[in-house]
């Protein structure tokens, strides 16, 4: 059983900001669905199925050397809220953690790497890196399918290629998202022209919290949904033409700011870190909106000659502060269930206790 | 000379947010318009005889036992922003300031007394009292008088008493006015009914900055207008009948606001603290409004049972960020003229300097 405790302090690696072009992409994630040879697909799974396939998963996860680091976690013996803390960390998906029978999660040491099992697919490999990391990702998911493949032989057709539940996914069973900041964009009003591109070229766009959720404020999810007919490298390789141009433009488009409206932008960042610093109660949109503007101002020179407004404020902490302030964290934090108007106040808690040591510069 | 640099440092007494009442009344103001036999009013006074005057007060107050903590300014050998600084500290007026001629001010060493010299009356003798203490500071401002009174013998007429310059003072040549901070009020919209009032009552409503300046936000300076045909004593007397049911309305409306809209308050508040503690630009009418709500925040109990809801902050610091944050004081801070906009940002500087070290209580 996964300590929580421990989940629940240490954030995930793919949080702590770093990475190539990370002022703008806050982090990358790819993942392979597979099925296993000899086992009913999900819908015609039975509980002895589901229950002789995790069993084989988590033999092979615990017993492989290259898998090592890995936990299993049974989710059947995890409480709801603590499922949907996985969700909130982006270790689970919801439908895993709402899902029945035997199912479960493997999940790194640094919350970088999760194998959903009994998931819509049998397995979702999934690996989340810090900043635009499409490539390294993608070899890193690769790896840790290869350390499985050999015991659990992949249900795979010479023509269509991998099989899975659903068709969209039925191909390379990969999916690659960046996780986008583009505050400057949105204020521009120069979001759209790029959703339209992206959309023609069969991107999807979603929000901050993935599939389902609305784009809320300046964050998108960016994703690609195409995966049969084209190869691994095809799909990386297009989104590494994709992205780095929408970097470009809000790189740009910040610089344009400050040389125009410094004054006036420095102030929006320093008000929406005073109210995140000392309101008694914040709503998810207000908090989103604001931890933009600050996350912005952290990120305001180039990759060349980094500036922050906020000197005393990580960007660690502010990518910490999506993942902690959300309802299940929010509700392990009170200790208790949660009404949402008292979930502003727990979120606003949050805030004034991690900001509270943050020196003000001049 | 006075020493300016001192003057800026140490604030007035009368702000130190103390004495009777000081959760509604800021201050008490009384003075006393005089004018010398001997000497031709303020309209047809010469260069000559306003020097005669000026030396002669002069020597009266240094010579005096009574009056020795006072300091006397010439005003013509002081700069136009240092007169500014004086009316802004509510020293001298800023017809004063804006005057001809040998004229002067003898100030207190606690800024609680001022005698303005060759104003639009000979002598103008007021004292500034923290709280609502409208006696005690006409029994000062009386004692200051007959300190004065044995050299300088009064204007005086038997039937309509002290004469003035304007015929609006002739009586007592007594103003007595109460600063009043009455934000639950303003918010319960139960502010016009009292000013109709006294209006009827025939007292003047005035703003923060006194004579001639708007009401803005939730402070308001109320004053007797008739000074004839009354006694000194019916005067106050009058005031402490009026003042006394404002302050107990405003409590009642805190306690109030307090039972039925705590959390929303005191976010409202913390919210105000985090904008003054962090904003690059402020102006002044955003300033009161926000200043209005913090100061609140530091008054939501009862005398009985004293409540703040930022305990690192004391009322003495707030009531300073009102006199510090005005033009001329924010030219002294910056040491240069300022343009309306660079106020705002100086001003917003010396609120982060001075609420930095504020700790953030939970």
């Amino acid at each position: 059983m996964v300590d929580f405790s421990e989940i629940l302090t240490d954030s995930g690696e793919w949080l702590k900001g770093t990475g190539p072009d990370a002022d703008v992409v806050m982090s990358t994630r790819v993942r392979l669905a597979r099925n296993i040879q000899g086992f009913p697909f999900h819908l015609k799974a039975t509980p002895d199925s589901k229950r002789d396939l995790a069993s084989i998963v988590r033999r092979k996860v615990e017993s492989s050397k290259t898998l090592r680091g890995l936990r299993y976690v049974c989710l059947e013996g995890v409480e709801p809220v603590d499922r949907v803390v996985l969700v909130e960390r982006h270790l689970i998906s919801r439908e895993l953690a709402d899902g029945e029978g035997d199912r479960g999660v493997a999940i790194g040491r640094k919350e970088t790497v999760s194998i959903m099992v009994n998931e819509e697919d049998h397995l979702r490999i999934q690996v989340l890196r810090s900043g635009f990391q499409p490539e390294e990702a993608a070899a890193e998911v690769e790896s840790i399918e290869r350390s499985l493949e050999g015991e659990l032989p992949f249900s795979f057709h010479p023509k269509y290629g991998y099989l899975t539940a659903c068709p969209t996914n039925v191909g390379t069973g990969m999916r690659v998202s960046a996780m986008l900041h583009i505050p400057a964009l949105v204020l521009a009003k120069q979001v759209e022209k790029f959703f339209n591109a992206l959309a023609q070229m069969r991107y999807a766009v979603r929000g901050l919290y993935g599939e389902g959720t609305q784009a809320l404020g300046d964050f998108f999810q960016v994703s690609n949904q195409v995966t049969l007919g084209r190869s691994e490298a095809q799909i990386i390789d297009e989104l590494q033409r994709v992205v780095p141009e929408i970097v470009k433009y809000e790189r740009d488009m910040r610089q344009r700011l400050m040389a125009e409206n410094r004054n006036e932008l420095e102030d929006k960042i320093w008000r929406s870190f005073g109210l995140l610093r000392h309101a008694r109660t914040l709503s998810s949109e207000e908090m989103l909106r604001l931890l933009s503007m600050v996350r912005l101002g952290l990120n305001l020179g180039t990759p060349e000659k980094p500036h922050s407004v906020i000197p005393g404020l990580s960007i660690k902490i502010v990518n910490d502060l999506f993942i902690a302030t959300q309802p299940a964290h929010l509700q392990k934090e009170a200790q208790r269930p949660l009404k949402p108007e008292e979930r502003d106040v727990v979120r606003a808690e949050v805030f004034r206790k991690r900001l509270a040591r943050v020196t003000d510069a001049q």
